[in-house]
Formats: structure tokens, C-alpha cells, sequence
């Protein structure tokens, strides 16, 4: 069912970063459901997570921990969300930090720990516990695949990818892995995306460069609109690489970096939509002209989120009314009507406004029939643009979210 | 299909309006899709239009003919919006007001047009104007259900409402025919209500009215958030009651007339629900405690929109998950998340922000079986509330919107 989207190449180890996995049997059985990432003492981490407001046990603990210390050890377990769970549910977050504490001779604060699942659920502390030595004993640089494939729940396709820049000389490896497919999973709390660094990097450049990255990749990407009670993004730098501290002054090797890190960041977050719940299209949306970026996104939102589009996309019916309505309908004040313009696969369909006068509807069947699309839309003539990926709405969405409650 | 509707019961005429139908074979054979409204002279009307920006040529011709005069008739036609039509869209809207004015002797600014039906499509003007005649011949007020039968388009029921009430000793009647069935007809553009009364009524306060009732009506509907181009809705008073003008200083009777208006503004909204595409569920969300109106109708909105839950709710899957989910990411100040609570058809589910203690799976499935929901939102200690209705998402949804093209 996934669009473009195939196992991980070649992931490449990241000095100071070591994972682990075991199969706990927290929902699922005959594979690994446990994973903990144990980093170098000295590494830094910045580390995002859902605004939605009921978040969950352990979004919670993980953003008390972080606050209070620099993480050296990340536990994920999938099949269970804990979320929903009340007083035991923090309990449980808790926990299992402590019990993964001792087992590495760290503080309990310095863990984070992630739950992706069924929602409403206690979560089987004791099979977690029961599992933490083998995750511990099984601890290497080049478990990626492993840790990617276990942190998935209802994924069809595990989610890793790893490249390397030249930062002043030194060779800067970045690896990350993600699991989840929009926000859309059925009971399931959704998106998790881990990323390590060898790189040595001051904290403050490296909170800049998770929230600049993601800006343009994770928070640019929806398939339904809903948020998840789990999301969470985490970028840790072991420093283990032989550099020079990238810091505010040092613009230039900042810049190397984020370059070679936008592309992980971007190729996670559309594995998301790729692997998208019933996606038969994998759809980029680039809306430029809008007085301010925001306006650009809001009508991208909005045609993201129209299920009138959606349905289109999925019939592969160039329905250039829906699209037209879809734009018109966005809350955006710097829109110049007469200039908007929307091209489908670079086949121009509206022009000035209404329907473009060299459109034929076989051009328009053409541009739309293929399974990976870009819609062009320019709205006036500002100077800003957003980006965003999204899927198109099928039966198996409905399917999938309707008859199939795990 | 359709969810507690069925067709309209007794209709009353309303002295000063006639109404007459033809078969001008725009798109439909073998019915009526052209109505013609007449007004006595003296008629007050007020009107609200889509807020889309690509509005319809009969919309942006409405607008500037209500604006110039005091309309006394109105041409309604099913089966092409003409929208997205462009100029010689725009040129069939003004012809056709050109015609009706001449059959009726009156000023073609004092016609109003109105379009229902595909986008992107020439109005077959010629069609029009030879069926005008047999409109105009068979102008009565008892033809209220052939005209509601004949703006409809894929609608599978005929949407009018009656009522009555004393305004001091003088019977004040009401009638209504709406179209639509919410915002979401493939290639259709969508909604229209016509509301008519033999009340007396000054301009400003028929506004006032107008405006009031259609925020707790025709505002408070969503199936699928998608606004049509055509959207329009129309009141109508023809003065003809033997009593005292209505107006700023008689608020007495002012109440009495908008309590008695409500009603038949909230019975065609619902009914437009209740005929929504593929719908299983008709669903009332009510939602309290917010600081403002708006912070209350955002968390209904978010849950009406969200993919998740309306696939729940076609399941009838009791899933608190995903209610609590959509509460959480509504971007409202003044949730209090320790205080929110969620009922189904008096079934308490979620209370303090976490399942409810005395919630069982059972009682949960049993609240969420019928065709017929009530989903009640407490989200603080504030004193406003909001209700809206909505559906559910279905398969039939998409097969609707994905494998019909109209």
C-alpha cells in the first residue's frame, strides 16, 4: 500500500549512539517490541513533542526528565500508547525509566521514555522490566534497522535513513529512524521519530536545528488532520566526532549541518505519508505568492484537509472546481484572486483565476493519473512559500479506521 | 439513507409569495429544475451568501442586485452552479434576471438568480428562458413542495418546513425550502434555504432576524467542512399580515417572530445533515464551559471535522481515544483539562479528563448503537455553550465523492 517507499538502504552506525531491542510481548508477538538508545556521556539532545493537550504519560515524564538533565538513554516501546491512563499510566512511564536506569547505572532522569499503541490501556510494566536485560545485553552502533523495526506498530514499512557531510574537515554522520503513518492510526498514538548525530554541537545550535528542520519535514506533513496523544521528535549529538564545537559563531559549519540534516528529517517525515493509512497517492502541495508563509500553509492545510479533494485525488479525477472551492474557502487575507493559478503535475489547470484557456480534460486525466503529485498553486504575488505532504482519502482509510479497532 | 427525515409535511402558503416550477431540462428530464419565487411588492428581504472567495456568478449578481433595490422575485435553478464560469457565466446570470424581469414587468435588478449543480459548466441560458413562461404561468402560493422539489439536485428528499405563530392577535405565518446536503455534493454546489412570511417587518430588523437564527442553524451544520460556492440563504417578508410594523422599538414582538423562526431556520439545517452523503449517524455535539461561544464551537468543529472520530462514529465504535484526542488538539484557550468531560447519549465516558470510573465497554456500545447521537462536552467552568450537527464518514462517503462524477 505504500507509495514510493521501500525497506532502509544501507543505515550507518553513529559514534556514541548504541541501540537495543527485545521482544517484551506488549501487544505483538514473534518480534521485538522494546528498543532503548543508550548515548555517550556528553551528548546533547533537543527534543519536540504533540501540543495536543491530552499527551501521555510518558510525553509528560520525558519532558519533566529533559528538562531537569541531559538524557543519556531513550526507552520506546510500541503495541501501547499509555495514554489515557491516568495516576498508573505516569507510574508505569516512570517506572520503566527506573528500571532501565539501573540496568545502565544512570539516573532515572536521565532516561525518556516513548509509548506508541492502543490508547487507554495499562501498560505490562512487568513484561517491560522482564525485557530490559536483553535490550541491555544486545546494545551495538549498527542496530538501526532493529530499533526502527520494532518501534512500529500498524507501519507497513519501518522507516530509516542515515547520511553523511563534511563539517571543517570531519566526517558528520547522521542516522534516524521514524515510525507511524500520519496521525491516523486506529487507537494508536502515532508518530515517533529519533535522530543521532556524532557531531559536536552546542545545545542551543542544536535545538535551532531540530526546530529548523522540522519546520520544513514533521510539522509539514498530514494525512487527516488528527494529532496524536504521543508524537515526539528527538535529535541527540553524541560530540563523539573529531570537530570543532558547532556554535553560534561558527555560522558556516552550522549550515553544513543543517543541510545534510534537512534531507533526513524531510525523507522520514514523507516515509510517514508514504506509508499513509489506505494512501494511494503521495501528494506534495507548494503554495508560493501569499503575503507571509503562514498564508501559504493555511491554504495548503485546507486542501490537505478537504475531504472533497481528498476523494478526487483518490478517484484521480482532476476535479479543478474542488481544488478552485478548496482554495477559495482558505482564511487567508492575503489571496489575490485574479492571480491564483494551480498546476497538477506542471499541467496548468486554473489560470488568473478560473479554468486555464489551453486546459483540455485529457491533459488534466493525464497530469493526475500517476500515484506521485505535485500541485503547484500560486495565490498573488508575495515572495513566500510552504510546502506540505499529504495522501489522498480511499476506502481502505475508512476501512481501516472503521472496522479494525485494535 | 437519509437519518430521521422524511418528506415535508403540511406546507402554508404565505400570503404575498407564489411560486411556479418547470422542466427546462438543464441537466434533469422528467422534473422540475427551474422555480421562480414572485414577492408582493412591499416585500422585505434579507440574505447571507457563501463566504467563499470563488463565489458563483449568481452569487456575486445577487449580491449587487439586493444591494441596488428591494427584489421581488427570484430564479432558482438546479443542476449547473455556474460557477467557475467566468465572464459569460456572469453575462447568463445578468440574462437571466433580464428575462424573468421582462416576463414580470418589473426591473432586472429586482431579481435575484440563484445556481445549484455542477461547477465548471455554461448555463444553457436558451433552456432558461424558454421555460420562464411556463414558471410564470403557474405562479401560486401553494406551490411551495413543487418548488423544493425542484432546486434539489442529488438531495433523496425534499427539504420544507411550516409554522405559525401570533405576533398580538395577528397570525404570522412561515415557510421555508432549503437544498443541499451539506457542503459536500461531488461537483455540486451546494446549499440553499428560502424562507418566507407574511409578516411585517422593517429591513433592519428582518436583517437582525436573518442573522440570529442562521447562526444557531445553517452556521452550526458541517459533514465535511468543505464550503460551497453557491451557498446562499435567503428571507423573505411579504408584509401582507393585517398588524404593526415589527421594528427596534417592538421587541416583544420581535422575540415572538424569531422564536417562531428558529425553529423552521434549525429544522431545514438538520434536515440537510440528516440527507448527508452516506450517512449512518446524525449527530448533535453539544459543547459547554468554554470562556467564549467561539472556544466552545472550535472543539465541536474539531471533532465534526476530525477523520477519526467521525469513523468511529460510523462504526459505532464507543472509541474515548479519539474523542479525547480531538478535544486535546482544539486550539482553545480556556480548556480545563482536569474538568472535561464527555457524555453519548447520557452515557458519561470521559470525566475529569480521563475515562470515566463508572464507564464500561458495554454501556459505552450500547450509548453509541443508535442512528440518533447526543455527544455532550463539558471543557471548564465557563458559562457559554455551543451546539452543532453533523455525520458520520461512511464508505458510501467516498463512493459518492470518489467514483461519481456529476
Amino acid at each position: 500500500m505504500a507509495v514510493g517507499l521501500t525497506s532502509p538502504g544501507t543505515l550507518l552506525a553513529v559514534d556514541g549512539i548504541k541501540l537495543g531491542t527485545a521482544a517484551a510481548g506488549i501487544r505483538y508477538s514473534d518480534r521485538d517490541d522494546l528498543a532503548v538508545i543508550e548515548c555517550n556521556p556528553g551528548t546533547t539532545m533537543a527534543a519536540v513533542f504533540t501540543q495536543n493537550r491530552f499527551c501521555a504519560a510518558p510525553v509528560v515524564v520525558a519532558r519533566d526528565h529533559i528538562a531537569k538533565t541531559a538524557p543519556l538513554a531513550l526507552i520506546i516501546n510500541s503495541g501501547n500508547a499509555n495514554a489515557g491512563t491516568g495516576e498508573s499510566g505516569h507510574q508505569a512511564a516512570i517506572n520503566t525509566c527506573q528500571q532501565l536506569a539501573s540496568a545502565l547505572s544512570i539516573e532515572t532522569e536521565q532516561v525518556l521514555p516513548f509509548s506508541t499503541g492502543v490508547i487507554g490501556e495499562a501498560l505490562a510494566i512487568d513484561k517491560i522490566s522482564s525485557a530490559i536485560p536483553e535490550c541491555c545485553n544486545n546494545l551495538a552502533a549498527d542496530h538501526w534497522l532493529k530499533a526502527a523495526e520494532a518501534i512500529v506498530t500498524t507501519d507497513t514499512v519501518a522507516k530509516a535513513v542515515s547520511t553523511r557531510c563534511d563539517v571543517a574537515g570531519t566526517a558528520v554522520t547522521i542516522t534516524g529512524i521514524a515510525k507511524g503513518s500520519g496521525m491516523i492510526r486506529p487507537d494508536m498514538a502515532t508518530m515517533l521519530g529519533f535522530i543521532a548525530t556524532d557531531a559536536s554541537i552546542t545545545q542551543s545550535m542544536l535545538d535551532q536545528a531540530l526546530r529548523q528542520t522540522l519546520a520544513n519535514s514533521f510539522n509539514r506533513i498530514s494525512v487527516d488532520g488528527d494529532t496524536s496523544t504521543n508524537d515526539a521528535c528527538i535529535l541527540m549529538a553524541s560530540g563523539c566526532a573529531d570537530m570543532e564545537v558547532i556554535d553560534s559563531v561558527d555560522q558556516r559549519s552550522y549550515q553544513i549541518f543543517v543541510d545534510a540534516l534537512q534531507p533526513v528529517m524531510t525523507e522520514l517525515a514523507q516515509a510517514i505519508v508514504r506509508d499513509g493509512e489506505g494512501i494511494t497517492k503521495f501528494v506534495e502541495i507548494n503554495v508560493s505568492g501569499g503575503s507571509t508563509e503562514e498564508d501559504c500553509a493555511e491554504v495548503a492545510y485546507t486542501l490537505a484537509h478537504s475531504p472533497l479533494v481528498k476523494t478526487a485525488l483518490f478517484a484521480s479525477d482532476p476535479n479543478w472546481g474542488r481544488l478552485l472551492a478548496a482554495v477559495g474557502r482558505a482564511k487567508v487575507g492575503s489571496m489575490q484572486l485574479d492571480q491564483v493559478s494551480i498546476s497538477i503535475n506542471q499541467c496548468l489547470i486554473v489560470e488568473q483565476g478560473a479554468v486555464a484557456r489551453s486546459y483540455t480534460e485529457q491533459a488534466g486525466q493525464a497530469a493526475i493519473d500517476p500515484d506521485e503529485l505535485v500541485i503547484d498553486i500560486i495565490i498573488g504575488n508575495g515572495t513566500t512559500r510552504s510546502t506540505l505532504w499529504t495522501t489522498d482519502l480511499s476506502y481502505d482509510y475508512i476501512k481501516i479506521n472503521a472496522e479494525y479497532r485494535s
